[in-house]
């Protein structure tokens, strides 16, 4: 059966359209944490943000429902739903992100904050990291190092990583001292080459990097560095964003930093194509002198709908609250198992993001046991992934809705499938 | 209450972002061919091409919502909707559209056809209009000539839109010779900048251009030259397609083209977030082995729901026929009309697009005359645009369910008005 739709696939979607695991599943219906295949198993979903408050939540579903009914049109008319989200939406931030444009993709978002940047500074330099992904458009696929992304503009320069495991670099200056070297080394590059700065755009959580552990302030000499040259900060929060790690709202916020722009994108509507830039009325009109843009899809009453309603179950089921609980446990529960796993490197993360990084006995990233793990977890029936600079480590990013009892369950069976999985070591 | 949520779009969505007409309606309430503000005023949507099916139809509202509270989530499993789906759509195509990807947004779709045409030719120049629009992103926005959009690449080429009353120009050559020599001249001009020739990009409609009257072979030539350099040919299929223009089931198979690429995207789903682009496996192949692409919500279950139920609307409707009856029933009409009004230069379209070009004693374009005709319709509820390369032409794109009695009645307004609005010449 599944030989039949992986054939299908090919056809229709194309070569090399990877799916998730070498066997891969056949997803046919969720309901919080939980995916049923076509066969009728259960798996646990440790892997999806974009189900933000669990997998077809009733809540979303019928403002969905409910709004489609009524109208479904775009904003050169005036209508409430878009006013009265981003006025919800926009309080949970700093006072200068007062405007926004909505649109359909954090990828959209992404390019949108590009040319921002660039009308606001007048100039195209952009400094990422070499882990990192900002989505897939022409503009912002290119800031995805490696990544198999075409040809890679010279304005753009990466990085290297926060990380706490350094690789073949001496560890004798702090990880933020090293990081703001890394900046000032790109800054004086882009100048040299004629770009000038725009802007560094990150996720302040650094998630595709691993979500290294870093301390409060990390990135405050950095970026005024960034800032003493006129550019400005953009904060990606599609993935750590909207409470996701249980301490604050967004990871910009938990790091300490007050970005010039932030896009918000994957879990914003529980999985409606929904994403949004926001940013100061300042730096918005400077955009809008420039660039025409309007959106057909984006800011719709149903799309606003969905994301309202999203917004109003993380506040009234206390979710992000449930995060910071329930992943503080997790933690602690991984720290156990790293006592009877010595590849368990570091035990790391916050609120419902966190994972374990593996490491053989000469430190060296343990990429394809990690890898193995994810795919034993699988047929086990319990679905996580595989991050970082060297993709060795765990990346466990459920639903909000995830419970204590989901982490014994998720960690109980990780105990058998490494158990399982030493010999392989 | 217009003013304050006037105000507060401003505070909220940012200076400089524009409302239709200059009193502008708040839509509270769709229906097929209806919209309802918020006193209960009743207008008539003549305008919106997104809702195709009609506004808020139950099939599509049942679909969306049936789904939503089944399974939403992203193309790394495998899942039966977008296959299915796929499978039905490709086979309105020519048989070398084999394969797709769903993305959110016309623009997204745009974005990939652009990549796709250079990892398939090796080269980066791009032909458009000079009239025409294909999206939002950084890459498309730049082929929206004069559209306030920012730098312009040196490696997009604007050749001057087909016109059936070509301004400042001998018409001693017929328009589809004109047009051929422009593109050719293009190529030259990219080879010679070392760019080579990617793709000629087109609404094969020519929507924004004014949609003139074009005969069936009027591109022959002219894509016989861009196929000589190897290089393709992309159709925009977001305004013509999906059976709107009433002869075909999409815009190229009227003018009686074979495009390597099509995109598709703004009716695709009845309003629901949904594009896609389709191509060759030979040119999937290409783009895939230079991008790992992946798109999170597109070809998600919901979305394929909608654009299921909204394909499935236009068949068991008889949509395609249904445009094409109304469509020449509104053309008499309005060629009834300029009998009445010299101003009416031209009565042109096809299908559920149609218009009026206006022009004036010394055949000088109404530009500001049209605008007005628009601005007094919506006074009467009558929701229509303004389009062309002079901004002249009656935009009239109605949802496809527009019956000939919504012609009549739009009929006698625009008669009226343009009574009405005879000392304003």
């Amino acid at each position: 059966m599944n030989e039949e739709l992986i054939e299908r696939r090919r056809r229709l979607l194309g070569p090399n359209f990877s799916t998730f695991y070498k066997n891969p599943v056949h997803i046919v219906r969720g309901k919080g944490v939980w995916l049923w295949d076509a066969s009728g198993k259960k798996y646990l979903d440790c892997y999806n943000n974009v189900p933000h408050v669990g997998h077809c939540h009733p809540e979303v579903v019928n403002a969905i429902a409910e709004q489609a009914k009524i109208l479904n049109t775009h904003t050169r008319y005036l209508h409430e739903g878009i006013l009265d989200y981003l006025d919800r939406l926009l309080s949970k931030h700093h006072k200068t992100i007062e405007t926004a444009i909505m649109v359909c993709s954090g990828s959209e978002a992404n390019d949108i904050a590009l040319r921002m940047a660039e009308a606001k500074t007048g100039h195209r330099g952009v400094i990422v990291t070499d882990s990192t992904y900002h989505g897939n458009t022409s503009a912002v696929s290119q800031l995805g190092y490696g990544r198999n992304m075409g040809p890679v503009g010279d304005h753009i320069r990466y990085i290297k990583a926060p990380d706490n495991f350094r690789d073949n670099e001496t560890m004798d200056i702090s990880e933020a001292k090293f990081f703001k070297q890394n900046v000032v080394e790109a800054i004086d590059s882009l100048k040299e080459a004629g770009h000038g700065v725009s802007a560094l755009l990150i996720c302040p959580f650094f998630a595709n990097e691993g979500f290294p552990n870093l301390e409060h302030g990390f990135l405050d000499e950095a970026i005024s560095n960034i800032r003493n040259e006129g550019a400005i900060v953009i904060a990606d929060e599609v993935q750590p964003g909207f409470g996701r790690i249980g301490t604050n709202w967004w990871g910009y916020q938990k790091i300490g930093i007050e970005p010039e722009i932030v896009t918000m994108g994957k879990p914003m509507a529980n999985g409606h194509p929904v994403a949004c830039v926001a940013t100061s009325t300042e730096i918005m009109g400077s955009f809008r002198n420039n660039y025409g843009y309007f959106n057909t899809f984006g800011g719709n009453p149903v799309s606003c709908a969905a994301a309202s309603a999203t917004l109003e179950v993380v506040e009234n089921e206390k979710l992000i609250e449930n995060a910071l609980a329930v992943g503080q446990y997790a933690l602690k529960g991984l720290e156990e198992l790293k006592k009877e796993f010595p590849q368990i490197k570091q035990v790391r993360g916050s609120g419902l993001f966190f994972g374990a990084e593996m490491r053989g006995e000469n430190n060296e990233p343990l990429t394809q046991y990690v890898s193995q793990i994810a795919e034993k977890m699988r047929d086990k029936r319990i679905l996580l992934g595989v991050l970082g600079k060297n993709r060795n480590t765990l990346k466990i990013r459920p639903p909000m809705v995830f419970s204590k009892n989901n982490v014994d369950h998720l960690l109980e069976h990780l105990r058998d499938t490494m158990k399982e999985a030493e010999c392989g070591l």
